[in-house]
C-alpha cells in the first residue's frame, strides 16, 4: 500500500514516519531531491506538480493520494480522481479551501461565525468597503498564503494604495476582512475518516509571533463552555468543506466567550505537532487512518498540559546536527529536527514538545530546552 | 551526520525512525535489498559484511557505525576501528559478547551471579558436565543462535547425542549450561554513553512460547528488592562488558527472590519495544543519544503498566496491510508493522503496544488487538 504526497517538507516527513510504523509506504512528489521527506523513501518524484509527465510517473505508483499543503491545484487533483485514484481530501475539498474567499462563504453559508469578508477587485474596492466593515482591515491574497506571506493589516485608507501594490503582484486575486479584537488565537485539529466518523483533538492556544506559528499551548485555558463551543465550530467547518483527513481549524476566542471562525488548513498543521507526544495517535497516524478509511485512533491527552515551541533558523547557513545536544539534556523535551540541510533566518526547522503536570511546567521545560538549541 | 548500522531489519528500521526524529540519516548494511531499514534511506549497502569492497563502500559514507545485531563478526568491527571510525558498541564488547562461551566468563569474572556453565568440544564432555551440572543441561552454540535457533535442553544422556549433531552442524563450538528452576523471565535494557553516563528502563518480565519472545509486561510483578537486585544485576553486566550503547540483559528470578545472570545483547531488544510509546525515552533514541556521546533520555514509564505483544506470522505468503485495520480500533493500542514483505509462519512481523492503569488492563487491550491482526 502507497500513499502519494504532494509536498517533501516536514509535514509529508512526519507523515512518512508515521506510515512507516503501521507497515506502510510513501510516494513523495517535491520540486527538488532529497527533500526532508523524500529522503525517506525509494519513491522520491522529482518535478512540478502541474508537469503532466511527472504528475503521471507520480500517479502510477500510488495507491491513494493526499497532500502536506494546500498549494496544490484542485485541478490537477480532479485529474488524478478521473483516472480513478483515491484522492483525500478530494479535489472538490481543496478547491473551496484553498481560495479563502470560497472557504469563508463556504463557511458563512453553513451558518457558523465568521468575521466580515468580501472579494475585491481594486484598491477602490477596498476603500469601500472600509466604510462597512471598519478599520483596521485585513487584506489578503485569496490563494497561497501562509506564515504572514499574503497578509496585510491595513490601518488606514493611506496603507491601501501599498498594500494592494504588493499583495496583487503576478495577478493574485484578494479579498478584505474585517479585523478580530481576538482575545485569544485558538485551533482544533479535527479527524474525519472516509465513513464520516469524526474526532477533534484538545483546543490548543497559538501564540504568533512574526506570523508565525511559535507556541501551542494544549488545553488552551478556556471554560468548558469555551472549549465546547471552540470544538463544535471546527468540527462543523470542517463537515462544511466535507473534509477528509486531518484539517487544522484556527479560530478566534472574543472578549465575550464567543468564537469565530478564522481559516483552515486541509492537511496536519503545526498546531498539532504536539500530538506525537502529548495525545494517544498522532495527527499524522490519524490523518493516514482517515484517507485509508481505516479506524480513527484516540485524540485524548496523555498528559494533563503540553507545550510545542517552534526552532526558528537564528542564521544563514548550513545544519549542524550537535545543534539540538544542549536541548536532550532537559528531562521530558522532545526534540525534532526536520533535516533541512540549509539553515535560514526565521525558517521552521524543528520543534520542542514537552508535557508536565500544568502548562507553566510544560513551559518552562519546551523553553529551557529550545533555548539550548543552537540553530 | 550519518550513523551507519550492520542489519537492515525491525531492528535498524527502528533506529532509524529515532533517527529522523534527530535530524539524522543511517547508512542500513544489509545482504538483500529492500530491507525494512534500507527502504528508509538513499544510503543502502547491500552485501555481505565479510566483503571488504562492500564494506568500504559502507564506511565511507559513515560518520560512526553501530549493530542491529550481534552477528557481525567482531574482527569486521576491528577493521573499521582501525581506520579511525567510531564503532558503538565497541568491537572489543562485541567480541567478548557474540560467543556466549566468553560473554558469561566476563560475567562470572566480574562477580555477578550466573548459572554454572562451560564450553564443550563433544558429546563425551557434554556427558561428562552432566555429573556437574546435573540433569537437563541446556546445550547452546556458542555463536549465532537467536530464538530458541541453537539451543537445545537436555534431559538425559540419551538426547546429547543427537542434540549435539544438530547444534555443532557446520562446526559450531558449542557450551553447556545448568538448567535454573525460574519463577520468571525477566529483562532490563541498559544505556550506556559514550563518558559512562548509565541508565536502566524499569525491569520488564518476558514470556517466552517456542523460545520466541511473546508478551512483555512492565513492570514485571516484583518487589521493590527485587526489581532493584535485578536493575543492579544487569546495569553491572553491561558495565563488565564495556558495553556502550543499548543493551537488553535478560535474567532469570529465582524461586528464593534472588536474581540470575542469563544473556545479553548488545543492541536494542524485543523487550524494550514498549519503550517507544511507554517511556518518555525509547529504547531506539537512548542507543542513538548513547553511541553519539549525546545526553541520555528520560527512561521513566510515562504510564502505570504496559504490555507488549509481537505479531508472529500466521501463514506463509505477501503481507496485506489491511491486516491491520481490524486491530486500530481497540483504544489505545498503538500497533506496528515493520514492513517485511513475505510473511512466514513463527516470524516477527511487528508488535503491539498497549497500557493502562494495571497490567491486567493494559494486557487485555494488547491481546485484543493482538487477536484483530491478520497476518
Amino acid at each position: 500500500m502507497r500513499i502519494g504526497i504532494f509536498g517533501g517538507g516536514q509535514l509529508a516527513r512526519m507523515l512518512t514516519q508515521a506510515a512507516i510504523t503501521l507497515g506502510l509506504e510513501t510516494v513523495i512528489f517535491e520540486r527538488f531531491a532529497d527533500s526532508p521527506a523524500g529522503r525517506l523513501t525509494r519513491r522520491e518524484v522529482v518535478g512540478a506538480w502541474d508537469d503532466t509527465e511527472a504528475l503521471t510517473r507520480f500517479a502510477e505508483q500510488c495507491d491513494l493520494v493526499t497532500l502536506e499543503n494546500e498549494f496544490v491545484d484542485a485541478t490537477i487533483l480532479a485529474t488524478l480522481e478521473d483516472r480513478g485514484l483515491p484522492v483525500f481530501p478530494t479535489a472538490a475539498t481543496v478547491a473551496v479551501v484553498q481560495d479563502k474567499l470560497t472557504q469563508k462563504e463556504r463557511i458563512a453559508a453553513a451558518g457558523l461565525s465568521v468575521p466580515a469578508f468580501q472579494g475585491v477587485a481594486s484598491p477602490d474596492e477596498v476603500l469601500q468597503a472600509g466604510q462597512i466593515l471598519g478599520w483596521p482591515m485585513v487584506l489578503k491574497a485569496r490563494r497561497n498564503g501562509y506564515d504572514g506571506y499574503g497578509n496585510a493589516t491595513l490601518r488606514t485608507a493611506e496603507e491601501v494604495g501599498p498594500a494592494w501594490e504588493r499583495l496583487s503582484k503576478g495577478g493574485n486575486a484578494l479579498l478584505v476582512e474585517a479585523w478580530v479584537p481576538f482575545v485569544r488565537e485558538l485551533a482544533v485539529m479535527v479527524v474525519r475518516g472516509r465513513t464520516g466518523e469524526t474526532k477533534a483533538y484538545p483546543v490548543v492556544e497559538t501564540v504568533q509571533r512574526d506570523h508565525i506559528c511559535h507556541v501551542v499551548r494544549v488545553p488552551a485555558p478556556l471554560s468548558p463552555a469555551e472549549a465546547n463551543r471552540a470544538t463544535e465550530l471546527a468540527v462543523n467547518a470542517v463537515r462544511a468543506v466535507d473534509g477528509i483527513g486531518i484539517f487544522g481549524v484556527e479560530l478566534f476566542a472574543l472578549p465575550d466567550g464567543r468564537m469565530q471562525y478564522n481559516e483552515m488548513a486541509p492537511r496536519p498543521h503545526n498546531s498539532g505537532h504536539y500530538t506525537i507526544e502529548a495525545c494517544v495517535c498522532s495527527q499524522f497516524e490519524n490523518h493516514i487512518r482517515a484517507v485509508l478509511g481505516w479506524p480513527l485512533g484516540e485524540v485524548r491527552l496523555r498528559e494533563p498540559a503540553a507545550v510545542m515551541i517552534n526552532l526558528l533558523g537564528q542564521r544563514n547557513g548550513v545544519v549542524k546536527p550537535e545543534a539540538l545536544e544542549g536541548a536532550l539534556a532537559i528531562p521530558g523535551a522532545h526534540v525534532h529536527l526536520y533535516g533541512k540541510r540549509e539553515v535560514r533566518i526565521g525558517r521552521k526547522m524543528g520543534h520542542v514538545t514537552a508535557y508536565g503536570a500544568t502548562l507553566a511546567e510544560a513551559e518552562a521545560r519546551a523553553r529551557q530546552a529550545t533555548d539550548l538549541v543552537a540553530i
